[in-house]
């Protein structure tokens, strides 16, 4: 963990000793009231993590997902050790597919989740290819999904420099959802940018939306900027249009769960509202991510698929029930912004603006050449 | 209490016996889980039950401030009989000005409370002036505030059955907060048309905005329409764009608390923000209040004072706390929306249209007319 991310904001982490590996996580959906870290022991015990929120963000759940793949080996080496049986390489492999499927299953919409499941299986492919043993391929699955955490992390620092070009001292700013620490293993994507920028000096004012139902927003956003000393004001998602019209809001700095080839963005629900408003208020609305979640693979936003959750994250706030027994209600969890309302995609290798469909081949095409 | 409304929606009424009077409230505050009726016994009991939302919906408002003004007579006529003295009419006079007073202190923006604060008292000053007896006062006054929720109940009549007549058979619907019988003396203003509409058998299905931070909308606007049958889906917020996007509504019906003589209009926050998106689709946006809601004296939305509540609205939902402690939040109770982005406002006089400048004083030339 590098030194100058507050301890407290620390997402996911592999913690081993000789004894037991463990995939920790901060469970974010007790935060801010409380601050506790799950020793997660198992894939299932990860997928539930990812299914119910404790881990959320695109590139946050890539990474716990990569270190659950390496989790789910590791477990299935040591009850054999205790057996006293060995593992082939053909069990490691069948477990590793068995184990990404499981994992695949918990959330439809980011891709990063499904990025990180494939280059987890691809290594191992390769390795089991390549007639590796089981410990070797257990020790390359660790180093991995510990590559993808530090690369992400790095990801961050690229994304909050590009971004952060884009943010003048003394500017206001608005933020949806949570895309900060806690959705990544670094800085955070659409919060990066105002990191670095507020550590250079310059005075920034956050509007950070609540972001109903989970509320992200009020109990994640809030709270991360609250540790970095950045002052901000907590709304609700339906002043954000009265406080672009009033608030002297100069831009608008957003996540991605998954963007398309033509541009398009899937990200929290709420997201295309703000974009619209920001577009009849002539604010740019930026939209910041790593790579890893651009799919290529989809032409546009309306092949993405929108994970629908439970009602009653709309009807009931914590315990309480706030709307009458039995109310019909829609929960998408996800909206998609068409990509005519996206200023700027921000990435880690520089910032793409229309046309979308040139411009992020670029990107991805600049990434395979520096890879080669 | 005309039979064709659903008992349990009564908002507010007098009710009084030999001994004594009180004006009875359904306390909005607590539904849709507990359906409790208060007995209010003075006026600061009225007052402090508009402050804290117990009631709340512009008519509303003014029907209960003006059946506290009677309220307020009442209870010192009583109070006087009670120690053998004989109240005089500059005593009764003088009471009833600081009633109103103190009702007009409770919330600033709805302009229905002051109307109804100043038409009490001007029939008071009327009656005074005419040397009528403390009885005779207090009785006049008991039937002026009843006057004002018969009023209040025709003109939702009427507003109804002018907005019915801009919804087909089909259509899908939006309203934000709550604009229906529990904010008037009668069907609401923005819901009255759904009402009329649909007791008319035109197939209709409502979205519905939750309505943070104190959720009007999944508390008060959805039970409402469970109760009459009416098919809706409730939604958060930030949900109104997505829905607009790909939901198919065909007209978005809201209430006002104040609408200038340009015909800007002030209602609940996030009204600003579901304008917006409804001109970025193409769907009309209507108003729905009554002519004691229209403000000629201001010409524009920015001089319509806006109401700011306690913060913890924002960071509290019932007794849970949700964001930080210490975090800095806005909570305007109010939005202006511009009255370009405004269709049409549907009174009970009629329709106006733009130019508002000229069509609302038209209306009210016509009220005046018809009054004499």
């Amino acid at each position: 963990m590098p030194e100058d991310l507050p301890q407290r904001v620390r997402t996911v982490w592999w913690e081993e000793d000789e004894k037991s590996a463990t995939v920790v996580l901060l469970d974010q959906s007790l935060l801010p009231q409380q601050v506790v870290y799950l020793h997660l022991k198992d894939e299932e015990q990860v997928a539930d993590a990812i299914k119910t929120l404790k881990v959320r963000g695109a590139p946050a759940i890539g990474v716990t997902a990569a270190f659950g793949m390496a989790l789910a080996l590791y477990r299935l080496q040591r009850e054999a050790a205790e057996r006293g049986e060995a593992l082939t390489l053909d069990q490691a492999h069948a477990h590793l597919l068995a184990a990404g499927h499981l994992l695949g299953l918990t959330r439809p919409t980011a891709v990063n989740l499904f990025w990180a499941i494939e280059r987890m299986q691809r290594r191992a492919d390769q390795l089991v290819g390549q007639g590796c043993g089981v410990e070797e391929l257990g020790r390359a699955l660790r180093t991995e999904a510990q590559a993808i955490a530090d690369e992400d992390f790095a990801a961050c620092q690229r994304m909050g420099e590009y971004g952060a070009a884009l943010i003048a001292d003394g500017d206001t700013l608005l933020t949806h959802c949570n895309a900060g620490a806690l959705a990544t293993a670094g800085w955070g994507t659409a919060l990066a940018p105002m990191y670095v920028a507020s550590r250079a000096g310059k005075q920034i004012h956050v509007f950070v939306d609540e972001t109903r139902p989970i509320l992200q927003g009020a109990r994640l956003t809030a709270w991360e900027l609250q540790q970095e000393g950045i002052p901000l004001t907590l709304i609700t998602d339906n002043m954000a249009g009265h406080f672009m019209h009033h608030g002297g809001i100069k831009a608008v700095f957003v996540g991605a769960d998954r963007i398309a080839a033509n541009g398009d963005v899937a990200n929290k629900i709420g997201t295309y509202s703000v974009a619209v408003l920001a577009r009849a208020h002539n604010i740019p609305f930026y939209v910041v991510a790593p790579c890893s979640t651009v799919d290529l693979s989809l032409p546009s936003g309306e092949h993405i698929p929108i994970e629908q959750r439970n009602p009653e994250e709309v009807t009931r706030v914590r315990d309480a029930q706030v709307a009458p027994v039995g109310v019909n209600v829609a929960n998408p969890a996800f909206d998609v912004t068409p990509h005519t309302y996206v200023t700027a995609i921000i990435t880690e290798k520089g910032i793409a603006r229309p046309p979308y469909e040139v411009t992020l081949r670029q990107i991805f095409r600049d990434e395979h050449d520096s890879g080669r």
